[in-house]
């Protein structure tokens, strides 16, 4: 008997929205992009930006106790009206003691002094190494010369935060009158609750600052969070949501707020889901989908223990179509599995919790697209997803090399 | 100002009890091993082996919700009377459904019929691919060879339980008149809660069966559950004790309980870390200890979060002392991390939440040992430990083409 590869189950609307190709952060009306070099990496490559985009502004940061202190810096702030965002890349910030602390203060203060705007009006986010002292003079520098650098400079900020990625995340989604874009790094240290990577968005809708900090906390647990790289939470995660007030206002309850949730939560996913694809040393990305568990949050934590496994993400890599490892997966995650149905890359391997005879050579082909599949049904209402990649020996690579 | 390493922690008395070296299974009074070649791997590879250890037998078997057949079968027969356990590597007999918990009750029974005794006397344990259909005839072929090989080859059957091990891991210690050996397989897809290990252990004290459950159980928890490989648990994972009783009587509340419970959870502490240390693909063991949280379990959780991590496993790997990457991973576990110290394969990195300098050359070859420890002090009462490995290109190179 040939079986049929499993339906498509009905995902949230945020993944079918269109985008608008070749958005990124200063096509929001009212922000703006400054970038310089030389703060913490070698002259020539940019690794400081200045976001400007006075408004509303809301934060999601890491939970991680031994959150950065730029991070603590930047929850202290939200939801609040700030004027900019000053990143840098190469050095986290974290595990520096009150010394960090008091570099975030300085590197605010001078930013603000270069912006004409208060302190208390500029978060601070930084990735990068951990347990090094900011160099701050480089720093404040570097920091004064994006701020005089000011325009329409969204890409080049995209390129500039980044760390081991290879390429700049950006998207542009405009739902009604809404129009959201953002722009993110991250590709190791990447799991749910944020690990190394930020985010900046911004929206030209008018929202008050605890209907926005409401409408990203939302967004990003069905997107960020359900990515996973390599399972570490980092120090320093963030994604900010600037609201400049230049178009639409939108209240709560009004039908603005539905399309500013929607976009919101488009661009997030279009990020995250980059940010997967980008994944240190990765070839393919990997989307699970679990569906019928007991409850949402049981399918989601299913879809990312899956998407987590090591033995999952190097199966895939060496395109083996060795689906028991998914099982294992599932089965570890505390699942209970009966009834299971599961496809991999499209191909039916098990219906009911019994195995299918099926053909290896076109399913290890099938395991070469770029974009790989795994979906998984049992018979109950609960709706997962999770986003990884396969694990190479370039990872192991880049991350024994990282400092030296 | 030069600051010293930390003082070892006071350990369990498991840490520092003797072995006797070369010690296997079939040293123990009252048991026997037979060993077979040819039921699932090439011919000229033995993969099935029957040990023979009449009297009390218990039993902790995975809590994956994907339990193979055999732990299914295992489970229910323990606490109880057992007479030998059946052993095959190179197939899981997982999620093979209904057919799979069938060949289970053959193999069991063309077991006992060799061996003179009832089904329900015989444990059935299997490692290997998941989701095939065990090859009955080849294995029962084995079995019945096996059983006809009966003698003291516990070193034969330490080496035909292997998958991708590199070395059999075997241990024997004595306690007052209290005798315990084991061996064990294990590399890959190895995470607390016992993934994909099998451990077969013997005594030859007289040991009710409830009370023998309490003391392996116990055991477990505080060795087997503390190795991690790579974060995933298996379908499969077993460990079985059984009491032969030609020796000393242990009752609950004789001194020879507490005798018993050192010796099980000594060797359990032998092969959990041979385990870790035959990680596939793995250069170093690493040992992590947590010293000053809030209890016990907090301090074991956290141990495992750190040699959990990717990207400490790596910087371990590449020899480089990225102290920070540690810092990271105990504050993804959630642990407060106020007045933390540290130190990495005894170098001084962190004190009172402050890094130190330190000499970058000399700590990266203290990285070149083969046992590197991490050890992070807190001012609580809680004491965990974990041990894992460091990830390498060949783990990726080994879980890519494992089948192939």
């Amino acid at each position: 008997m040939k079986h049929s590869p499993l339906t498509a189950p009905s995902l949230p609307r945020c993944f079918s929205l269109p985008e608008t190709p070749g958005g990124t952060f200063t096509d929001i009306a009212g922000t703006q992009a400054g970038v310089a070099q030389g703060a913490i990496k070698r002259a020539g490559r940019d690794d400081v930006v200045v976001l400007v985009a006075p408004g509303s502004a809301a934060a999601v940061t890491t939970r991680s106790t031994a959150a950065a202190a730029p991070c603590l810096w930047t929850r202290a702030l939200v939801p609040g009206r700030a004027h900019a965002v000053v990143v840098n890349a190469g050095n986290a910030n974290a595990s520096t003691g009150v010394q960090g602390e008091r570099d975030v203060r300085v590197t605010a203060a001078a930013a603000a002094q270069a912006l004409g705007c208060a302190a208390s009006e500029v978060l601070i986010c930084s990735t990068g190494v951990i347990g090094v002292p900011m160099p701050m003079d480089r720093l404040v520098t570097a920091v004064v010369a994006a701020a005089q650098d000011l325009g329409p400079h969204g890409h080049r900020a995209a390129r500039a935060i980044l760390t081991t990625d290879l390429v700049p995340k950006e998207a542009l989604v405009q739902v009604g009158d809404v129009r959201v874009a953002g722009i993110a790094k991250g590709s190791g240290m990447i799991h749910p609750d944020m690990a190394t990577m930020l985010a900046f968005l911004a929206t030209d809708a008018a929202v008050e600052p605890a209907l926005l900090q409401e409408v990203l906390a939302a967004a990003v647990r069905r997107t960020f969070n359900a990515v996973t790289v390599d399972g570490d939470m980092s120090t320093n995660d963030t994604v900010t949501l600037h609201a400049t007030g230049r178009g639409v206002e939108v209240r709560r309850g009004d039908p603005a707020e539905g399309a500013l949730r929607d976009a919101v939560e488009s661009v997030c996913l279009r990020l995250a889901r980059a940010i997967a694809r980008d994944g240190e040393g990765a070839d393919h990305l990997l989307e699970v989908l679990v569906e019928g568990t007991a409850d949402e949050a049981t399918a989601m934590a299913a879809a990312r223990a899956v998407a987590r496994s090591p033995l999952v993400k190097t199966a895939i890599h060496g395109r083996d179509p060795n689906w028991g490892r998914i099982v294992g997966a599932l089965g570890a995650a505390g699942v209970p599995l009966g009834g299971l149905d599961l496809d991999l890359a499209g191909v039916p391997v098990l219906r009911d919790g019994a195995p299918l005879p099926f053909d290896e050579a076109g399913a290890s082909a099938a395991l070469e697209a770029p974009d790989v599949q795994i979906h998984a049904r049992l018979p109950g209402p609960g709706l997962g997803w999770a986003w990884g990649c396969d694990l190479s020996e370039r990872y192991v690579h880049i991350n024994a090399d990282y400092r030296s």
